[in-house]
């Protein structure tokens, strides 16, 4: 042993220059990455004869390290087996219990036909190829490590997520309830934006289909997961949004990840100018792509105009944006892209997610509001800049209350994506019944504006109440009502305390969902958030601030405000008009009640909004 | 115009070498890329003179070559718009009808918060920018002749698709209804291997579930889309593969695409070794990821060993495959593989897609089934091939007739997932009814073996009674059955001919999902397809076979076989052996009735089925 330290070290020139002292030290310690390992045997690892010499010789330098340096720690691989359970699964063997008894696994028989075939193959390969290599046994990398070390980045950046047991209830919307029913809260942070998702309408399709047709779809789309289910879901997605055609994917997170990888791999040398805000889905499915990305400034047409400008006019080139942007509230300006990609000869991509069933006549999203009139009456004008989009992207799991995703746009296109797109070929269809559901969903939203109008009432109802108690919301003319926090701990301290002392549900949202320091609480208020429980919320924000000490409005202003809190903003008027709402037909009514006026608009839309329903029930 | 086109030739190369008669012809002949562009005008852009000149001259250069050359096209681009509609929605002007005179869309207001902040910011851009670019007038790409020209590949090599409307009857099971409901088929290419999907227990569980808890889940797992219906069917699922945790995605398309494209970025270096067959959503995956790959020869040990043997040993390494390979039923051997990862310190990653409630007592899969009798009295044995798998991915689809997927493994993998995988962060979680339906099928499946025993012995069955017809199948342990064609239009025809004169629905199989020559049939047995099915079935290939002159398998044979068809094979005997069938229980019925034996074993698992569903009912 002696005579082979002395010869090594005549050999080695780390070992020649290294101290006895440090070698034992070495040999003790256990490597911070690999801890499985000592630190000499990752180093002996790296050396390029030794490292060789460990996989041939593993034990002889277990031997050597050990005995050498006194480290008393063996070498172990993952190939080290615990005992085996003792299993029988052959038919000429009676089957047994499981035995603790530890037996190397190639004794065992099991399924004989398969373990016949893989000893035949091993039998074979051994012919053929002589024994096979002896296993390394250098240091291997720690995948538990690794994810230790994953989880431990999370917890220290707060970014860790906690999941909150959040029901539900149908019958008691917006209402769920925690671990037991009796525990109830009300949902304030839902994307059940209008509540679609308990619309008697809804559910009893689902519920017919469901019996008819039973709970999945059973295949792909090409291989028996097609039907009339699918077919009249995607027709009428391209009625809704005026298009020749549409697909429906599992999700719209799949439909915008799909679609841009697939166009921007296919499209020869494409590049994807991508709005800096933009979804996670849309930033996956460039990055799938290959394409080259170029992120323009967040709606700033200056920047978009200065990239498309730099590009050759022949390169094909996909602008990817969307109307409403979910975490700030903001709207992308639609039509001055549209006019962009007609001068540079790019082809546009909207994500209106957010928007459907939200905004527009039909609830076509932000593209079809803009031109409201021209869509009031149905039909499919052409020129109007929900026309002038090449593609439209939406979900059916947010205001229409179900599941899935969907593109709509020209029948090439979409025939395009549904030939080339492996995450819609090769992926089940979603369940009949779903589809069945959501189309009943979107019919319902075209028949009927009450609901998104009496969201954008309650909407505004709450952002005015938030503002009078100087509460920070950042400004935007959509339907979102972001409350600016600006701290990752407190904003989950001031989500955990609204949920246990108050009954009220809004998730916290941070990093990475929104950048460092501007961490908030998304509110989202829906037809069935009435006065009760809008008063209830914001007299519960304005403890939980007060509590928490977090920054008013008026804190953001005397420090030169923050994301347009407490700064003086243009460009932030609901982009539901008075007149779209109706206020003016109920004119007669506010003057005469005076201060409560929301709920007289509120029992008018209600009324309305019964009246449709028994309408759609009886049709 | 003479005078400028003098001095063009004198200084362009191009102009000067090329006749008059060839310009004119280029300046007329429409270009075949860009259906909107002369080859003229394609050829011009291609100029680094000429394509500048066009990009600040456009108009000038229309006059040049159309005056020149007598070109009647007018130099079109994207720019030029249709006649608009004259849309009002301001508040201050009232509403009107939509009016095609034609109008500036600058000369139109819109929505008026939206316009303003839009014409603010076009204000200061310019104030800040100056005038923005002139459009280039260069070619631009085609998009549209683009699309055409994929789909006109996609007919040429017949692999466009083309979708059959196939509604699957859930009180008729398997048979369906195409286009109207009188006009019946039976079904037998489903994914729905068990039925689940019309099982009582699993639309009851969904019906109360809507009832209570509404269509959609209303967000993301971590805003409002996290509650009992995740948390249970997780548990089940964890409980089913005997692993710490589960982790529920929106199919397991996405299920292994977000996996391992998350495990393959993180790991640093990864390599991920893959199976030549595996499925397109691992391929997408491992393509996402960046990883670098290594695909190994299907099922040969020998080749994953000599690719593993060649990286280094502290390399991160994930082995990706598969336990039932859909399109060709061959088992991947997963112990070996077990093996050679211990041996070189890979993980690996295990698609039970297609086993998943089909083998196994559980129903866990082709891993528990490797060690049947270890998990037959339930328990989580350690040491067996499952325990030994890190991480197992499956579907809630296929045998379990609802949707969705997942990945099941240890705690630390599934909550590092879990917490960086943007596929699954960023997306609606599945319905509650959805969740709970597919906790039911699992749990029934875990109570009840009678389903996948059925349809194994109908797997049988069929096999043994195509053989008798000498109908080419390719052999496999498995209970998918590949029937070969060999052409993708003869393929498409059987397909064709089977729906419309004998009502049966066999999708063809061609590539890309199989290589080109080895396009198939793909026959899905399920306990519904008793007897009379089949018999009809067997009947109907062996016309369809005579009417289009397909191979027999003695055609094959006389060969020298292909893909095992007309060959001699090893290890293709059913994985579900007779034992655990339960063939022996029922010797004595198939004694006395002799050749009915199939129907015995029939009545004898459905009067099982009927009893266990009324124990889970009345539970």
């Amino acid at each position: 042993m002696e005579a082979l330290l002395r010869q090594s070290r005549g050999m080695c020139p780390f070992l020649h220059k290294t101290s006895p002292a440090t070698l034992r030290s070495l040999s003790t310690s256990t490597n911070a990455i690999q801890a499985n390992m000592s630190n000499l045997q990752v180093t002996a690892g790296q050396c390029p004869v030794m490292g060789k010499a460990m996989a041939v010789q593993s034990t002889r330098l277990n031997t050597l390290l050990s005995g050498a340096f006194g480290g008393s720690r063996a070498y172990s691989t993952r190939t080290t087996r615990a005992p085996r359970a003792y299993l029988h699964t052959t038919r000429a063997e009676k089957a047994q219990a499981v035995d603790s008894s530890p037996l190397r696994r190639d004794d065992v028989r099991y399924a004989p036909a398969l373990h016949q075939q893989q000893q035949a193959q091993k039998q074979s390969s051994k012919e053929m190829h002589g024994a096979p290599p002896a296993p390394p046994n250098t240091a291997r990398f720690d995948y538990d490590a690794f994810y230790q070390t994953e989880l431990d980045k999370k917890h220290k950046d707060k970014s860790y997520r906690y999941f909150n047991n959040i029901n539900r209830l149908a019958k008691e919307f917006p209402r769920a309830h925690k671990d037991t029913p009796e525990d109830k809260v009300t949902v304030w942070c839902s994307n059940d934006y209008l509540g679609m998702g308990r619309n008697p309408q809804v559910l009893k399709k689902m519920h017919e289909t469901l019996d008819m047709y039973g709970a999945g779809a059973g295949g792909t789309r090409n291989i028996s997961g097609h039907n009339q289910h699918a077919m009249g879901l995607e027709a009428t997605i391209a009625k809704l949004h005026a298009k020749e055609a549409a697909l429906v994917f599992s999700s719209c997170y799949v439909a915008n990840d799909a679609t841009l990888a697939t166009l921007g791999s296919k499209f020869p040398d494409c590049v994807i100018l991508s709005d800096s805000s933009n979804h996670a889905s849309m930033i996956q499915g460039i990055r799938h792509s290959g394409a080259k990305k170029m992120v323009f400034k967040h709606n700033d047409m200056v920047d978009l105009e200065q990239k498309l400008a730099s590009l050759p006019a022949e390169t094909p080139k996909i602008i990817a944006f969307e109307s409403v942007y979910s975490m700030c509230g903001s709207i992308g300006p639609i039509e001055q892209i549209c006019d962009l990609a007609d001068k540079y000869g790019a082809i546009t991509f909207l994500d209106e997610v957010h928007a459907v069933g939200m905004y527009g006549p039909n609830g076509a999203g932000v593209a079809e509001h803009l031109d409201y009139d021209a869509y009031v009456n149905g039909g499919q004008p052409k020129g109007t800049i929900q026309d002038r989009v090449d593609i439209i992207t939406g979900t059916l799991g947010k205001a229409y209350g179900c599941v899935g995703g969907y593109i709509a746009g020209s029948s090439k296109l979409v025939d395009t994506i549904r030939s080339l797109a492996p995450g819609f070929i090769f992926t089940t269809s979603l369940p009949p019944a779903t589809m069945s559901g959501a189309q009943a969903a979107i019919e319902y939203q075209m028949a009927y504006k009450g609901d998104r109008r009496l969201q954008q009432l309650h909407t505004r109802a709450a952002k005015d109440a938030l503002a009078a108690k100087d509460i920070p919301v950042i400004p935007n003319p959509s339907h979102i009502i972001p409350v600016l926090v600006g701290d990752a701990e407190v904003a989950k301290k001031a989500s955990d305390l609204l949920l246990e002392d108050h009954g009220i549900y809004v998730q916290a949202i941070n990093y990475p969902t929104v950048p460092v320091g501007q961490e908030r609480l998304r509110i989202t208020p829906t037809p069935g958030h009435v006065r009760e429980y809008r008063d209830h919320l914001v007299e519960s924000l304005d403890k939980v601030w007060k509590q928490l000490g977090i920054k008013r409005t008026s804190d953001w202003a005397a420090q030169g405000g923050f994301l347009g809190v407490g700064q003086e903003t243009t460009g932030n008027e609901p982009l539901w008009t008075d007149e779209q709402l109706g206020l003016s037909e109920v004119n007669a009514e506010l003057n005469k009640v005076g201060n409560d006026a929301v709920n007289v608009l509120e029992s008018v839309l209600e009324a309305e909004r019964k009246e449709v329903a028994q309408a759609v029930a009886s049709a």
